[in-house]
């Protein structure tokens, strides 16, 4: 079983809810993942849609309080079953703390995503081999950053500048992303993938957490097995929000999967 | 009373609901406006929150099935308050049926909205003067549409030839938008005016209804009084699937609001 399938693997309980355990394995500073939540939750939704529903199409979720080691608890609720799709809430709980709910559609991506009619593509990326490791990030980055172990990513060099202190103001990160213990990417595991990389907000000077309000993320295909390309960007920065935009490209140059998140970060100023 | 807030307005009933009456005033085909149920379950929000968390900086929801004219009920629950921002649920029924339901985070959007770090420019768009208006859509366009009388929409010639039957294939529109009533946007209206205009995929030759899948708007500032300006665009359509994301200016030039929503769209082929 890979390190991601343990993490979000889910046992039931009696009264409808599933009961998981969250490890630091995962964590990022004193939270644990955001990413790695959103696919835990869905795989509670998973087992109560029907089974030729099994993915998710759109997650849309808040965040209430930030989740650490420990039980979890996820709570979905089926609100609408049609033909192509289903429809589901989940609650998810450490405690009586409430850390998150989401609203999610489920679907059989495969069933969505032929023909491409259009999509956007890939960016020019450096190629990995030239890129930065997240292995190579300075000591304090991965200071209780254990998800740095668990992602295998690369930085591109052209937007690595403020790793090394210097921003470079365009908002904009491109790289690779797969998971460290070669575990190839699936529909379920899109959502982790886009919430992975450093937050966009380092590239204009922000330090520190930046932690997410709302998280939207749209899965539109299956990816092929292989690296995901990701770029992300974000265009409106005011005050300390800012919209930060996620693409994953699979390792066929198509677009798999794209996310919108509102985050709020600190700024020097 | 202007017409918009006419359409909104819930007279709260004992049991922490708020009741409505959607009229086919705002209807679009069989349907009601999107937009307009999405500030309609804001009101029932901002009257639980705190006053001073009085807009809606997050709304993100799934839709069940579409909302038509009558008695309408939306149930807010508020599920976390904290300084700067609360966070709620509502669910949005007619009848038993449920339409929607919503989660949003709630805050006063002039507190997040200084300094201007960075944000879209607002892109060229031909003179209001010089674009089509909705009052001269064909008279198949407005059948079943009285939507097109409550606001004043103005479509840039340049992206205007789906309405003649030549679509780009660009997947994108620009133009103004307003209220017909003469009343000024606020950033409640911000949300109905983000799901206003004709669906981006008319530009891709796609006819009929373009039912929402997932919807989430980001309001970023107070609009100043005036037109918005508009930019609606879709890059990736597989399927029968893509993704629409909506931009609005003020009349400074200032962006004020984005979305993303998941539709799905009927092609010839």
């Amino acid at each position: 079983m890979s390190e991601f399938d343990d993490a979000i693997s889910l046992r039931r309980d009696g009264e409808g809810r599933y009961l998981g355990t969250l490890t630091d394995a995962w964590g990022i500073g004193e939270a644990v993942n955001g990413g790695l939540l959103m696919a835990l939750s869905t795989q509670a939704v998973i087992d109560v849609v029907p089974a030729h529903h099994p993915h998710p199409l759109t997650w849309s979720g808040v965040f209430l309080s930030p989740g650490g080691p420990g039980e979890i608890t996820a709570e979905p609720t089926v609100l609408r079953t049609g033909r192509s799709m289903s429809t589901a809430q989940v609650i998810v709980r450490q405690g009586e703390m409430e850390r998150f709910r989401a609203l999610l559609t489920m679907g059989d991506v495969s069933g969505h995503s032929e023909p491409v009619r259009k999509q956007t593509p890939r960016p020019r990326i450096t190629p990995v081999d030239q890129c930065v490791s997240s292995g190579d990030a300075p000591p304090s980055a991965l200071t209780k950053s254990e998800l740095l172990q668990r992602f295998d990513m690369r930085l591109d060099p052209e937007t690595a500048g403020w790793a090394l202190g210097q921003p470079s103001g365009n908002g904009e990160m491109r790289g690779w992303i797969r998971f460290a213990d070669g575990r190839e990417p699936d529909a379920l595991s899109l959502l982790a993938f886009l919430d992975a990389f450093p937050p966009v907000a380092f590239d204009l000077g922000s330090v520190g957490w930046v932690p997410t309000i709302e998280f939207t993320g749209y899965v539109r295909a299956v990816p092929a097995p292989g690296w995901l390309a990701i770029r992300i960007r974000t265009s409106t920065v005011t005050g300390n929000l800012l919209e930060e935009d996620a693409e994953l490209w699979d390792s066929t140059g198509r677009l798999v999967a794209q996310s919108r998140q509102l985050a709020s970060a600190r700024f020097a100023d």
